[in-house]
């Protein structure tokens, strides 16, 4: 029963994983399937789709889901909706632009189409580029749900570590316009003028001798009783050994790839906690009209609020080294794919 | 205002801490002044008075809290009332024996005296050794709270580790009484055979090959999402990476002594937690109610439901040499301190 406006091709190109490895080799770009719409879902033509950290762990089979090998990755994108399932809202979005989030047993948007469910799609309003709104979800909305928890939660001011990065900079934004303290933990002085520039209040920087000292003093200060950490290892250890009495860290991170290390008795006398986040999770537990009014929230501050910079635009053909560039330095700037792009 | 009956001596004998360092040289038997107690307060004639993990934390500068050096370690013992402060209570307690434990700001059971508060003091029933007695409160009321909180959380089992210890056996018998099923984790093989004989339905011996399988299986056969760890170390996360999602993990030792190494991505993808646990936070948090409940379920259970096996009695002079054994082998038997007992 789909509508076929334009007609759908049987195949595209897309990357696929033939191995959770994380090896070059292991992702090639070949021919797929285009999946046809069913109920309440839509096919995109992918305009735009970023590498987050999230894709990373993905590839590596380190993330919260596999799927089924060949695998397509690509948590999120933006394009034009080019067909639809039966439904109304469907039918309402056929020929608009969106940005979109894919469904956990369906494919990913490194990819030419990608087929998702119509309540992962918001229209792009029409001042936002595909670009800014292939960025519009993942990093947004764990940024607004982290900066909620700590505010539902009761403290009155949280530590972020990576603060230099996509998801930190947004941070930055909502946070200084709430009027919300945070002190952001970065690891280069460069990023230390960088986020002051952006508007940043405290900025510390990770590597400096006395970093767990100043840390201690200016948590104490401002009553920083949770951190977001999105890297683990030591600097989670870090956190739970420099916050004052009863903190809680919200680990949503494995950027350090190492396991957090943590003094037993810094839990046990100073009543600290640890536990995970997960923006599926999350939105899960608080419900559609939370998670409607994040995605919301996303979509206005992007490219108003803040706008995610691009350090590279790559071609689906360049994705495999793209993302081992990506691997090595996240803070530069977001790759794009962009499927539009021919290889080389 | 006290009361004399029997007269206090200036000084008594007692084990004093020079360094917070755990080396047997920074331990000395020492003349030291017997506090006279105040409103509210007793004074103790100490009979036994036991090493327990906390005291090795302490005497190590690990636990808690510190004391002014010289500090007298000890945190509970038993004996005979000797002296009183004002207040009706502490009146009517003079000449009973008693359990106590010790104030934070006050000196240790390691001594032939201590003074202490009366809220501190139970008299012992007429059936209880002195030497039981002076075991009655540490280790029971830890168990007794964990238990409860794992049911006021809503777990239906438990594991935990280190469990052929004192506290794990007591653990065991006030969850076989209650019918609530405990997952009990070792180190070695007759330790699975005692505790099956004390009554244990599960043992797992963590040495064993397939102890993660096995502890998978059965943690999520049984139900059990919640885990007392006393260990810390790579013990804490692989109750982390086994326990079934939404798992909650309560530290509340650290007999490894090394950091707790926990994967980040258990604790983002399955929403598991980690938090301190710590018998006096606890106490604080639940109010006098539920402590004295605990604290008289403890006093109950002592020397009836389980009695805790003595492997050593040793006199003052011997504690630094007795404490460097105890750390070696916690789980053979308590060593109990006895003053009454000559120096060698």
């Amino acid at each position: 029963m789909s509508r076929f406006p334009e007609l759908l091709p049987e195949s595209m190109k897309a990357v696929r994983l033939h191995a959770y490895d994380g090896k070059p080799e292991s992702t090639h770009v070949e021919d797929a399937p285009v999946e046809r719409p069913g109920p309440g879902q839509v096919t995109i033509r992918i305009a735009a789709a970023p590498i987050n950290p999230s894709d990373v762990m993905f590839v590596r089979g380190l993330y919260g889901l596999t799927k089924p090998i060949p695998a397509i990755p690509g948590f999120e994108g933006a394009g034009t909706i080019v067909s639809v399932g039966p439904g109304l809202y469907g039918r309402w979005l056929l020929g608009k632009r969106v940005a979109c989030g894919t469904q956990p047993e369906g494919g990913g948007t490194w990819a030419e189409y990608v087929t998702t469910s119509t309540r992962l799609c918001m229209p792009l309003p029409k001042r936002l580029s595909v670009e800014q709104g292939a960025m519009a979800m993942a990093n947004p909305v764990t940024a607004i749900a982290l900066l909620r928890e700590a505010k539902d939660r009761g403290h009155r001011a949280a530590v972020h570590g990576a603060a230099a990065g996509a998801l930190g900079r947004i941070l930055l934004r909502i946070a200084s316009k709430a009027g919300y303290p945070i002190i952001h933990i970065v690891r280069r002085e460069e990023q230390v003028r960088l986020l002051e520039e952006l508007g940043a209040e405290v900025v510390l920087n990770a590597t400096s001798p006395d970093y767990l000292e100043q840390l201690k003093e200016v948590s104490h200060r401002l009553g920083a009783t949770i951190a977001f950490d999105p890297i683990g290892g030591e600097f989670t250890g870090q956190l739970v050994e420099a916050l004052p009495r009863g903190s809680q860290i919200l680990v949503y991170g494995a950027l350090s790839a190492e396991d957090a290390r943590v003094d037993p008795r810094k839990l046990i006398f100073d009543g600290k906690q640890i536990e995970g986040f997960w923006f599926s999770e999350w939105a899960e537990k608080k419900g559609t009209w939370q998670t409607i009014s994040c995605v919301r929230k996303a979509m206005k501050g992007t490219g108003v609020e803040w706008t995610t910079e691009v350090a590279e635009r790559v071609a689906l053909d360049d994705v495999s080294d793209a993302l081992l560039r990506y691997e090595k330095q996240m803070t530069r700037g977001k790759v794009l794919i962009l499927p539009s792009l021919s290889g080389p």
